[in-house]
């Protein structure tokens, strides 16, 4: 006899059934499920599976910073304190953050918001970035900034003037913001970037955004995404203080996703915290978090799961609130937070740890930079692949012109059955992937202006496994237009 | 000129403002001011203080297991292979765990469950643990067993029959549980424990609870607290059976926090899978989500964040709503899912790791339990002091049977300003710290039946440190009901 089930889909948590996250949705099981069938000898027309559809830079071949490592293996073990080859400054390093833990052990629970001594070589650094002097009691470490974004994200959890609360999102943003708004239960609102004009933010767009939105709900808060992901674009200070002004005039708090600063290419990198408060008042009064990572950058320990968040103005009683939330979670891990001094804090220029560093950090630039311009340059001499010049390195958003017929009718199908299905950018990366093992993800999962096309691929492989993934992609491309055209 | 600000106390989310988290709340921050005093030369009637709030085994002094630390220095930095004083098993352990790993670095992402390697390695444990088959597929890696219960009583948030849900807690409870359910937004029901019954859980007060809430609300699910936390008690297989029964009579799904099994002093240890699986069916296809934790037990390594969840008997959509809910927030530190494989499978009695970790173990085990049964015996002669027999290592919750005239004085006095303020067991707690430096949790702070008080100490202090604590708290205590009787 079956019993009655007490949780079910009909009656479990409904927001959980609609998050999507495309960068670990269907079309990685299928890659994973692809992958399990090639190790079970199952024939293929390829032999491997290329995951190109997470920024996951050890996953792709980066070498770990020796000195992140070697601080985490010493303060783990500080017995190996007597070995030769580990560096003074590193066992100094790990003296110091040792002696912030609690009885000298990672392995101790830290303060919820993080150690201390951190978050103060945390606000050391972002001083030094903005010109402008951070509190480290505005410092919160998490785990990842994925974290602390749904933490501050909570916050908004509140209807005001009977209205519910929204939340303004880029399209396309990075999956992580719709995943959260969809849990949390607030509404998204859309803003378009425009991919025309380099993905540049229009104002008129944001007040159309706005507009639109506040007939059905409050908009509290606005996230920007910047350097921007999927778009690989970097906005430019004229478009950071047009955004600062809107948020101003419809008193909105910003989150700053700023995770992807150290990987722009060239451009200045404009914190919205400095050009705050180069406007002066009343702007440097505005309510914000900005978040960091050592996920991506030139640490790029995504595993380790560390990430920080600066909030900037809010009320203390907000503040405790927030605390008291992430208590119950305890902390983030210690380790993670010793990553996070790393970064803020990487060795000085006459340390013994120097050298390597340097070599290690500025090969990595080297090799990302020259990569982002080459698949730039690749992809976009393939017939129908558009994408805008690339300012970040990690990952490519290319529009897919294409006028394939096929296209036309995989959505004229889903208006006659009605339901969702495939839209035609999931199918194109669908057939790549089975056709060609090469894993990206489609436009639909960060969303996409209706009608438009897109993919995203990261570049972070080497030079043999890129050129690899390009010859897959092109020929694909081809026979695919040719097919269907 | 101050621009109004865009989130305040009155707009922000209201639920947060409700969590109490009495384990690092107002006491434990006055503790902390009054550390800072003394470091800075404040004079105080005692020279340091003694944080007796959290299981925190290292913060108190508890040396880590060497295997564990070993695993984690060799997996983050591989190039300390051909040390000779790391033990082959140890590296080996570490070659499979890498070898797990996406390109063999701990820095790149897991899949969002975890690693399946040590998935399947929990499945092993359970397996043996209960002589029931555990399938890795049920198996979730997190940050700390708080992460998982959150994850599972977000699934619960949901109207049923238009009523909100509801789910049952022990009181006195582990705050995670009253907090995480004030920020989700469920009903708190409370059913209490039996104190003079050594914290039992009597059928009847099951359905008294049950019925109370189900005028107002749906009640969902049903919490256990087995080792109990705050009350160290272990629950007998009847009482075990009894509450299946309860479960299986008005459909509820069980949360067993099952993270102090491995601190049991001499009882036998049942899972609730086990006894659901033994009783056979129906009882065996109830739905149920059990916790383990790499921060207790001999591990003990809180700063890690490491837990595990199983989940019983829930259908696949489930499930997957549960993943892609866990997907944006990517994965658990790939670091802490290195503790959970050391913690789910030890050294085995044949490898070269295992002379040194079975003796720290064993050392562990011997001292902590010395420690509880000292404590009982040594707490239990203040007067006007009563604790039930100690079952688990850890902590002790205490009774405080004083008719002192200042406690029902505070208790009218609240009642006449119709103002929290503090209750009894808050001031007194308040009070032992500001005049003895010694950091307690009041009752309160887990709940506790109207009318009685308590605080819970932990007892992991080494033997000089603890009778220093036990004197102090001894000498307060005389000290105060000679003043208000």
């Amino acid at each position: 006899m079956k019993i009655e089930e007490c949780l079910n889909e009909h009656n479990m948590n409904q927001r959980l059934l609609r998050i999507r996250y495309a960068v670990r949705g269907p079309i990685l099981e299928r890659a994973l499920a692809i992958q399990a069938d090639l190790e079970k000898g199952v024939r293929k027309p390829f032999k491997r599976v290329i995951r190109a559809n997470i920024g996951d830079c050890h996953a792709l071949g980066q070498r770990p910073i020796t000195f992140i490592r070697q601080v985490l293996a010493l303060a783990t073990c500080p017995s190996l304190h007597m070995l030769q080859d580990i560096p003074e400054d590193v066992k100094e390093r790990v003296r110091e953050i040792l002696g912030e833990c609690v009885s000298g052990s990672v392995g101790s629970y830290s303060p919820a918001p993080g150690l201390l001594l951190i978050r103060k070589h945390v606000a050391q650094y972002l001083t030094a970035r903005d010109g402008v002097s951070a509190n480290f009691n505005n410092i919160y470490l998490g785990s990842g900034a994925s974290d602390l974004i749904k933490s501050v994200l909570t916050l908004f959890v509140e209807k005001v003037d009977g209205k519910p609360p929204g939340v303004m999102i880029p399209i396309p943003q990075y999956p992580l913001f719709s995943g959260t708004l969809s849990e949390l239960g607030l509404q998204q609102v859309d803003y378009y970037l425009d991919e025309d004009e380099g993905w540049a933010l229009k104002y008129e767009e944001l007040e159309r955004s706005w507009r639109a939105a506040s007939e059905h709900c409050s908009v509290r808060a606005l996230v920007v995404i910047n350097p921007g992901n999927p778009t690989g674009q970097v906005l430019s200070r004229d478009n950071i203080e047009d955004i600062i002004r809107f948020a101003y005039k419809h008193n909105l708090f910003i989150l700053a996703d700023e995770v992807y600063q150290e990987n722009i290419i060239s451009k200045p990198f404009h914190s919205f915290k400095k050009v705050m408060h180069e406007m002066g008042d009343p702007y440097k009064q505005l309510q914000l978090s900005s978040f960091l990572t050592c996920s991506k950058g030139w640490s790029a320990e995504c595993g380790l799961r560390a990430g920080v968040c600066e909030l900037v103005s809010l009320q203390p009683r907000v503040l405790t609130a927030l605390e008291a939330a992430r208590s119950t979670q305890q902390c983030a891990s210690v380790l993670g937070q010793c990553v996070v001094d790393c970064v803020v804090r990487p060795p000085a220029p006459s340390s013994p740890s120097f050298p390597l560093f340097s070599s290690e950090r500025d090969r990595l630039r080297r090799t990302l930079t020259e990569r982002a311009l080459a698949a730039h340059a690749a992809f976009n001499s393939i017939p129908g692949y558009f994408c805008n010049p690339i300012e970040v390195t990690s990952f490519v958003l290319f529009k897919l012109k294409v006028q394939c017929l096929h296209f036309h009718e995989l959505k004229y199908r889903q208006k006659q059955n009605r339901r969702p299905g495939l839209v035609p950018d999931e199918f194109y990366c669908l057939r790549l992937l089975e056709e060609t093992g090469v894993c990206v993800v489609p436009g639909s999962g960060f969303g996409q202006r209706p009608g438009s096309y897109h993919f995203r691929t990261t570049i972070l492989h080497d030079r043999e496994e890129f050129s690899y993934m390009l010859a897959c992609i092109r020929r694909f491309h081809l026979n695919f237009i040719e097919e269907y055209s």
